[in-house]
C-alpha cells in the first residue's frame, strides 16, 4: 500500500514541500515525468524544479512499453552522475505507470522486459511519486506498473512498485475531455465489478470494490455537482485500485490486453468495447455500463474486429488466455474448459 | 498509512515468514507485546519466536500510560544490548497503541509524554507490525497512539506512528466476549458518526468512513454468518481508522478522554456511555445506536457520575474542553460558545 497519501483541492501545492526532505544532495535530481497534454498549461509551471532537476514531456497517446522505460532510464543514467532523489509521474496511467517502472529500473539492473510477472524485483524502487490528473486506472495506488514488452502486454507486480507518496488532487482532472473521462471512469467500474464477481474475492477487496462501485454509480448514473463528481471519482479509482491489488480483475481486462497488444488500443477504451460483449458473464454489471454510456451519450466505435485475419485473431486470442490469472478469477479452476480458443475468438469478432 | 498489510483467515501463521527478512542479526531480537488474555492459549504458542526473541505478556484491563511505555522501553533497552529489529503488538487498541508507542521511544530519546500532540517525534520509529485481536479501534491502521500522560490522555500523532506492517486474520477476534466485541466495535461505529457529521470531512474521509458504517450496520443491525460478521467487522475497523486518520472524531471522544482520565473508564466503554446522551448532537447516530444496543441485549451501566464531585467534574470537562480539535470539528469553529463548561457538566451528570 501506498505508504503517504494527501487528498484536497490544490494539494497539489505542497508537493515542493513534500519532495523537500527526499532531495539527497542538489546533485541528485527530481526527474519529473509529465503528459505532454500539460506542456505549456499552467500546471508545467507549478512544478517545483530545484537544481538539475529535469521535467520530461511524454505522450499518453500509446501504451507505455518496456523499450520506453529502457530508453528513459538510459538516458537518466547518462544525464546524471548520481542516481535520482526521486521519480515523480504526472498524468494518467500510462505516466503513472512509467513513472512507477523507472524508479525500479534506475535500481535494478537489467531490462524492464526482465520484470514483468510476479514479484521478481529484487531492490527497492528509487523514491517515487504519483500524481494522477485522471481518475480510473487505479494505477495511482496499484503494485503494478503494466507495460507492452516485446512478447507480452504484463504487468511489474511487486511490493517495490508501488508508490512512496500520492497526491490526490481532484482539481487536477478538471482538464479531462469527456471521453477519455468516462473511458477511464470505465475502467474503473470494470475492474470493479471482475473483482466483486470473481472466485479470488475476500472481505478486503470486496470492501474497497464495493465503496468504488457505489462511487462509480452516483458519478456516472445520478447528478452531482462536477466538484463533488471529481472528487468522488478520484476516491473511486483509489478505492478500486485498492480492490484488484488484493484480488485479481476478469475477462474484460483478460481480453482488452489483446486487443491492445495487437492493436495498440488504450486500455480504458479497450475494456469498454470488450466489456458490452460481456453480458453472459456479468449480466448485472454490461446493464448498468450500458445506461452509463446512454446516460452520456458515448458512441463507441464498431468494426474494430471486422478486417483481422485468422492469424490477427491467432495473436490475440493467445495473449489474452496467457492471462491465467484473470481467467481463473472469473471463471474458476476449470476456466480452460469453458474458454476456449474458439469461443474467445468469436467474441473477439462482436468487437 | 500502513505501507504492507495481508488480510485473511490464518493469515497470522504468516508471521514469521514476514519478520525474517526484518532481522537485522541474531542478537537483535524480536519483542512480541501481546495482551495477557492469550497466555496459555494456542495462541501464544504460535508466536514464532527465534533466537533472543522476548515474550512479553500485558494486561489490556487498563489504558495504556506515558509511563507504562517509558518502563517497557526502559526494560527492553536494558535486556539487550542491540536495538531490536522489532516490534509486534497482538491484541487490542491497548496492545497496538502500546507496541506503537514503545517502537517510537527505542529510537527517540526522553519520555512518551514529551511526544503526546501532533509531529513531534523526529526519527523513525523502529519497524513495527501490527496484529488485531478484536475490531473496532482503528488503531492497526491509525497514525496516533492514545495514551495516558500524567497531565493528559491525548495521542502521539505522527507518520512515524502508522505501523510498518499488519496482519489482519478475522480468526483472531473468535475469542472476544460479547460485550467487548459490543462496545469495541461502537468505537468503530461512533468514530464514522463523527468523522462524517464533522465539519473537517473531506471526499476522502467520507469514502472511507461511509464505507466502515455500511460494515457496521451490516454487523450490528443484521444477520450475518459468524465468519462472515467477524469479516466484515475487521474491515470495518480498517476503513473507519483510515476515515479518522484523514480527518478528526467528535464530542463521544472528548467527553470518552474526560471519564477515561479521571475514572480509568475504557475507551470503548467510555464512548457508548457519552454517546447515548448527546441525541441533540447525532440524532441519527443515536437513534441506530440505541437498535444496535437493544438487538444485542446489552446493558450499560448507570450513575457512573452519580457521586462525583465538583472538583471531579472541574478536571473531566477542562481535560475534554482540552480537546480542541475535535470539539471544532464537531460544532465548527464557534464551539466554545456552544458547548460551555457548565453544559458539558450537565451532559457528564447524566452518564
Amino acid at each position: 500500500m501506498v505508504p503517504r497519501v494527501i487528498f484536497g483541492k490544490g494539494s497539489f501545492s505542497q508537493l515542493g514541500e513534500i519532495l523537500l526532505p527526499q532531495r539527497r544532495n542538489s546533485e541528485a535530481p527530481f526527474i519529473f515525468l509529465v503528459d505532454d497534454f500539460f506542456e505549456n498549461r499552467s500546471l508545467a509551471n507549478e512544478i517545483p524544479l530545484l537544481f538539475n532537476d529535469e521535467l520530461i514531456f511524454i505522450s499518453a497517446d500509446e501504451e507505455p512499453k518496456t523499450a520506453q522505460v529502457d530508453a528513459l532510464v538510459a538516458r537518466i543514467q547518462q544525464n546524471f552522475d548520481e542516481l535520482p532523489s526521486g521519480i515523480v509521474g504526472i498524468g494518467g496511467g500510462t505516466l503513472l505507470d512509467l513513472a512507477k517502472a523507472v524508479s525500479i529500473l534506475l535500481n535494478n539492473d537489467g531490462l524492464a522486459q526482465d520484470y514483468q510477472g510476479w514479484d521478481l524485483v529484487q531492490r527497492p524502487a528509487i523514491y517515487h511519486v504519483g500524481i494522477p490528473t485522471i481518475s480510473g486506472t487505479g494505477a495511482e495506488v496499484s503494485r503494478t506498473t503494466v507495460l507492452l514488452g516485446p512478447e507480452k502486454k504484463l504487468g511489474i507486480n511487486s511490493d517495490h512498485t508501488t508508490f512512496d507518496q500520492v497526491i490526490l488532487d481532484p482539481d487536477l482532472t478538471q482538464t479531462v475531455p469527456t471521453e477519455q473521462w468516462f473511458y477511464t471512469g470505465m475502467d474503473c467500474f470494470i475492474h470493479c465489478i471482475e473483482s466483486l464477481e470473481g472466485t479470488y474475492l475476500n472481505a478486503f477487496s470486496q470492501s474497497y470494490g464495493e465503496k468504488a462501485l457505489d462511487l462509480c454509480k452516483e458519478v456516472f448514473l445520478e447528478d452531482h455537482p462536477e466538484e463533488a463528481s471529481r472528487d468522488m471519482l478520484m476516491m473511486a479509482s483509489w478505492h478500486g485500485g485498492m480492490s484488484i491489488a488484493y484480488s485479481q480483475v476478469g475477462i474484460a481486462h483478460a481480453m482488452s490486453y489483446g486487443l491492445s497488444y495487437l492493436l495498440g488500443i488504450k486500455h480504458g477504451i479497450g475494456n469498454c468495447l470488450v466489456f458490452q460483449h460481456l453480458e453472459e458473464f456479468y449480466p448485472e454489471g454490461v446493464k448498468l455500463f450500458n445506461q452509463m454510456l446512454s446516460k452520456h451519450n458515448i458512441q463507441m466505435p464498431k468494426g474494430i474486429c471486422s478486417n483481422l485475419s485468422q492469424s490477427d485473431f491467432d495473436t490475440m486470442v493467445e495473449v489474452s488466455l496467457g492471462m491465467c490469472a484473470l481467467w481463473e478469477n472469473a471463471l474458476g479452476k476449470d476456466w480452460k474448459s469453458i474458454m476456449t480458443p474458439q469461443r474467445l475468438q468469436e467474441l473477439y469478432s462482436r468487437i
